[in-house]
């Protein structure tokens, strides 16, 4: 059995302090945003995390979805109320404009919100996540008919969404798609073709489940310029609007995962099924990655939230256990051995997952600030300088937060000893839920790659030089400040070892692709060192101005920030130096064996 | 579906050109282990692993073993029959003396055939690993009329073993144990209580299972100088040493796993059972201890494997797989993608696996090389010298190999994207197998301390002081080569981050344990990367001489030595400084949050 407490007074500290995220209330929805708001909604949202969602969490797992001879598919046992739940109180609706049907609350908040709903259950969540997704890609690029028609139901909750993307040939290189649309005389395409995984493709929590599919449109150009989406419903609207006909898509079956498995990950039969052209022709792809920059957003959440989760329970098991004495002397002599939280390396563990958390959670937030800004604000500079910090980002983001997000189940699992390998004990579900995180919505060397080879170079590197400049002047205004010094000396030693990657890439990357590719993976984790570093010296900040002033906010919390700021500074981002040397070595050994010697 | 191949020529590389394993042939058993003799060996325990053991292993998984009302336990379909072929092949008594039955043969053979029935399909593997592990614990304990009455009838595999020492609120910390012992007039004992996680504890294999338990006899000092250990056959022997009478112990039930779903994890009651002490009363954790060096060695290379049957699978993928195309440029033409082998972070994935799966081979066979000098040479220096490299590096092997064995196979399945996912690929199993090495037989954080606080400080420090003298000359013996510089360069600054780190453990470890604690698994993973790249030192000097002297050895396979060693030098040994850092960054922010925050 596991537990989960929604973390809403750190939500609340880097919302209110660390961002103060009433400084934008300029912005549309900012306003009605105010603190007494937010928490309420945080403190709504936690509710039902806590009481609702999680304590179906092992038991969907256990029982996972069934696919029936009819094509059907029926989700695990109590997940419908939830999802009704869910789905009546709003939760579906929060950052959309009220245009459509939305709250137009920030997507800052909903970033919280969004956190506590995966790590209670991950599979859960994917199904208004992936609805959340599909509305906001229309939202984007669909007609004002196709708006009306669709959104507002889905954020609703009354219909959800699903995106089509991968086929067994073809996953990360979509050009080799095969999945074909026919036009019709009536302005519709008749779709053929097989995609797979299809998370929430088929269930019984909505009445409608709408699909968007990549298509290749009959004599398109081939490759990745002659994809075009288009909605699939699974059920034709009536000329009311209503669900009608049954279109000619099913799923075929489910696939058998390492985990997520409460949530329905679909293989999808498309056999002229009656599909509607989203935006231009064959600019399809470029529709699709809006709703899957939203989603690698959400997915880092993801990581996050399964580390978040698995943390709290080692935490209460290592304050629990009792096992052995402390090596620097009995603590509780009146028992037969000390709780395992006394031992340093159960500590490493422990705050190795903390400090990881507390800044992912901040990263996030940030991240998602900088969209909203991008989307709402209407100062040209202001959206321009936040676009590219969101684009620059979300790569990190991802890859980041959902490597080491999964590396914290892991650890977090090693308090338990045996107990945590053994499914009743429930942890190990949150390593297997986690592990998708690292692959879907493109795989973490390919955020790696789109960092490196789209994200740096994007407007002859105008993100990341502002990006270095904000993280330096952050390093430079506190110079003389002595309390400041253990975060910003650290900080800048990697932010410099960053630099030096960056500059390396420039110098090598050009002359030798290979290079650029061969450093990937580890520049990704470098930036997020900084990226994460970046975090907490701006907590640290916050929490010493706090401490200052005589803030009535917990002095033993913002106390603990800081030690725990400390312990990332001491123990974790010295690891970018190993990543630079890493990067600097190039990528000459790595390519030199033949492919058949592997 | 995933398929295995014996590494058998990497083997031979390192038994007979880098260990020169036939320099000991005047060790007893040595002498048979010919050049022809190691390659028949191998070659038929490759058979068994490919054909008979790794087509069980998927099914294994899935169907798991089954508990009946009657307390007995049903193995997967097939595992029967595999372990009748096992047993009577031999497999199960190739390394003991042939006085209590077995073949003589050098452990460090066995340590190969283990690692291919490991890799092959670890859950079956552990039914014939704790039968091995008894066995060498009543060797080294038992009387002679209890070795007689016991060992032969394991080694043939018609009985098997266990080891019983977790109880529910007792893992890790022994001393609290409170299964009992209650002296009988017969010299016999009733032993009373509850053991967890019995690997094979019950299982339908063979006729009889011979449990070594550990329990306190009435009366008996608290702690662990209070543990006795005893044999509890499952059928007591008649007067003709044939099983008889049911002993009153039985599995009260199967623990629901993460993995190695193969094996039977049982809950073993004991009521009034009838045991049997081997050797003295209140000294069983020291016999004990012999079954758990014994076990940790095979622990280490159950990480090898699970790490090794992950990358084979990997390769085979990545060489099939079509997607995307060359950064350096298209490199098949004709095809509608490239094989993903040609993008370098596959290849920093297949190869960071690679080049530890090599060395820790080689790492595995040179420490139980030790073992078997320290058990055969009837030199005493020779058998000190020995004794305490086996000793220092066994927490190594164990805690490093498991925990990076199992790091490489979440890599490995990173290569599948989505496919590696699903239970129907396969190599997920891998991952959930592989986790429990890091956890049984002591977990990773108890191995790290063992090193720390248990064989640095052993006899003045004289095995690590041994240790560093010699891969220091090694390194020195290559001031002037050239071309061993890639390799000694690398070597020498990890082993004075090494050095450093061991300083720094003296000077603070004494004056504050916690400061020991906190650098303990840091300091394990440096001394691993150490004497991993002790291994790629010795291997390349082998490579060099050989491909030097024109041997009839394929010159491909030992370049491909050279650059696999070389990128491990390049990529995997300069995180050494990082661990340093860590280490010396102390306990305190570590250990300064209270209990009661986390």
């Amino acid at each position: 059995m596991t537990t989960y407490r929604a973390p809403i007074q750190d939500s609340l500290f880097v919302l209110n302090d660390v961002l103060q995220i009433q400084k934008h209330n300029n912005l549309p929805g900012f306003a009605d945003a105010t603190p007494d708001m937010i928490e309420a909604i945080l403190g709504e949202a936690g509710k039902i995390a806590e009481e609702v969602l999680h304590p179906l969490n092992e038991a969907g797992d256990r029982q996972g979805c069934t696919w029936h001879e009819d094509h059907s598919v029926t989700t695990p046992a109590g997940f419908k109320q939830a999802y009704d739940l869910y789905s009546e109180s709003g939760w579906g609706s929060l950052p959309f404009p009220e245009e459509h049907g939305g709250q137009g609350l920030p997507a800052t908040l909903n970033a919280a919100v969004q956190e506590y709903v995966a790590a209670s259950n991950m599979a859960f969540g994917m199904y208004p996540g992936l609805t959340a997704g599909a509305a906001a890609a229309l939202i984007e690029h669909a007609s004002d008919e196709q708006k009306q028609a669709y959104v507002p139901k889905m954020l609703a909750g009354e219909w959800s969404g699903t995106m089509n993307l991968t086929e067994p040939h073809c996953g990360t290189d979509l050009g080799l798609m095969r999945t074909k649309a026919v036009p019709q005389d009536d302005g519709t395409y008749k779709i053929t073709g097989q995609k797979i995984w299809i998370s929430a493709g088929e269930h019984d929590l909505s009445e409608n489940i709408i699909h968007l599919v990549l298509a290749r449109i009959e004599g398109a150009p081939e490759g990745v310029d002659g994809i075009s989406l288009f909605i699939a419903p699974k059920y034709l609207l009536d000329d009311k609007g209503n669900p009608g006909d049954r279109n000619s898509l099913s799923c075929g079956s489910l696939e058998h995962k390492m985990g997520i498995n409460g949530n329905a990950t679909c293989v999808m039969n498309y056999e002229d099924a009656t599909g509607y052209l989203v935006g231009t022709q064959h600019r399809g792809l470029k529709a699709m990655f809006v709703m899957m920059n939203e989603a690698r957003l959400g997915v880092g959440v993801q990581g996050l939230a399964q580390s978040e989760v698995a943390y709290q329970n080692a935490a209460i098991w290592a304050r629990d256990r009792l096992q052995g004495r402390s090596i620097s002397g009995v603590k509780f002599p009146d028992q037969k051995a000390d709780p395992i939280v006394v031992h340093p390396d159960i500590r490493r563990i422990l705050m190795t997952v903390r400090a990881f958390n507390e800044a992912a959670r901040a990263l996030i937030y940030w991240t998602t600030l900088k969209g909203d800004i991008s989307r709402r604000s209407d100062d040209a500079d202001q959206v321009q300088s936040a676009d590219d910090y969101m684009e620059l980002l979300t790569p990190v983001v991802k890859g980041v937060i959902t490597d080491t997000g999964f590396n914290n189940t892991v650890l977090s699992q090693q308090v338990f000893g045996g107990t945590g390998y053994t499914t009743e004990q429930g942890v190990e579900q949150f390593v297997r839920d986690a592990r998708i995180a690292m692959i879907y919505e493109g795989a973490n060397g390919i955020q790696a790659l789109d960092l490196v080879g789209r994200k740096l170079p994007a407007n002859g590197g105008r993100a990341v030089q502002a990006y270095f400049k904000e993280v330096g002047k952050l390093c430079s205004s506190h110079k003389e400040n002595d309390a400041m010094a253990p975060y910003i000396v650290p900080l800048s030693k990697a932010l410099s070892d960053l630099q030096a990657a960056t500059m390396w890439l420039v110098q090598n990357g050009m002359s030798n692709p290979d290079n650029a590719g061969a450093a990937s993976t580890d520049y990704m984790h470098l930036f997020g060192l900084v990226a994460l570093g970046h975090m907490w010296a701006l907590m640290a900040e916050t929490a010493q101005q706090k401490l200052a002033s005589g803030s009535d906010q917990s002095k033993q919390f913002l106390e603990n920030k800081l030690l725990t700021g400390k312990f990332f500074m001491d123990r974790i981002i010295p690891a970018s130096a190993t990543h630079l040397v890493r990067i600097q070595s190039g990528a000459d050994t790595m390519m030199a064996l033949d492919a058949e010697a592997f």
